[in-house]
């Protein structure tokens, strides 16, 4: 599969690179074409790898991956081109997450979320939220963290969800351990949730847990 | 102990009932001196239980439970009266659950908390969130499901939220499952996390399940 990932900080390096390496062929976009951060990437990963602008990578995608920050995602994905988008299945991963006063904040929370935004702004993508509950290192090697822990995902085109579902397996997310939500609109539970999970990671220190839903019976 | 729980809802009397059971006098408080429900449940329930206003539920209490919905939170404990809740422990399980158009919704949230709201409306309280993760079946009855699930604490009290840990293992629930999020603001987490519970909960139409926080080694 071709992928375009968006985004060359850590989520989107790490994820471009887990995808390199499970065989897809990559096109990791920034804003600039000559970002120095991912032409070292794909000088480091081989064949499959290519470093390109948002255009390039979306264009040359027949899957994209939304891994900028949420303030700057409806940003990424207009410079990728509306153009690039239809059509696809669009992963979002982000959060809206931005600190103030050192304080983690949502924005938007609760009456919209970010993945609720791309899609109203790109209506023939077919987006997906998930991976958005995890860090990076957990999200491409999920054993790290022990136990049947959980991944969501949120979208209102069922074919997408089943092949975003399939992706995540080949990233060691076996099928039965992806809950689905349901619509786009379950997104806000997901990127509502990261307040948690990020007040656990501020007082343990650590980013390597994850969350398994028990249930009686 | 003597404990007042502010609430005649399914949360209240079950909590009630259980605090019963345990050994403890419990005053099931209600808005209203005669309300049928809370004097049906005192009669049930033997020498240690009874049914009073909210302002005598919180009197006669050492602990006060604030077991009433979120949005009617304030107007409870008000009834109870601020004489009655000062310096006490003052468990809040509730969450800022509304609906509007048959769609789950939070207010306040993001930007505050309804256990904050209680604590600056009542500052000589010692406010402690705490079992509004989970359903008032799982709340009572840990065991109902499988494996080393957690509840969370958070408020600014240190030794109040050790007090309400003993409590939680009296409902069943070892410290070592109890995860002190931190400080009364950390609530905020937990009241956002009821979007992703209710998600799961519709999907599913069971209550009976909890999450578990899983960690790498």
């Amino acid at each position: 599969m071709r992928y375009g990932v968006l985004g060359t900080g850590e989520v989107g390096r790490t994820l471009a690179g887990k995808l390199v390496e499970l065989g897809h062929e990559v096109t990791l976009g920034s804003r600039a074409k000559d970002n120095p951060v991912a032409l070292e990437w794909a000088a480091g990963k081989g064949d499959r790898a290519r470093a390109g602008t948002f255009a390039e990578a979306a264009a040359a995608a027949e899957v994209v991956v939304n891994a900028v920050g949420g303030p700057v995602a409806l940003d990424a994905l207009s410079a990728a081109g509306a153009e690039h988008l239809d059509g696809k299945v669009l992963v979002d991963v982000c959060n809206p997450l931005a600190f103030v006063d050192g304080e983690a904040r949502l924005d938007p929370v609760e009456s919209d979320s970010v993945a609720e935004r791309i899609q109203r702004a790109f209506p023939h993508a077919r987006v997906v939220k998930t991976l958005n509950t995890v860090n990076v290192q957990v999200m491409v090697d999920p054993d790290r963290v022990p136990g049947a822990h959980n991944l969501f995902v949120s979208g209102d085109d069922a074919a997408a969800k089943e092949q975003v579902t399939a992706l995540l397996g080949e990233l060691g997310w076996p099928a039965e351990r992806v809950v689905d939500l349901g619509g786009l609109r379950t997104a806000r539970a997901t990127e509502m949730y990261l307040l948690l999970w990020f007040t656990m990671y501020r007082n343990s220190g650590s980013a390597d847990f994850n969350i398994e839903v028990r249930r009686a019976g």
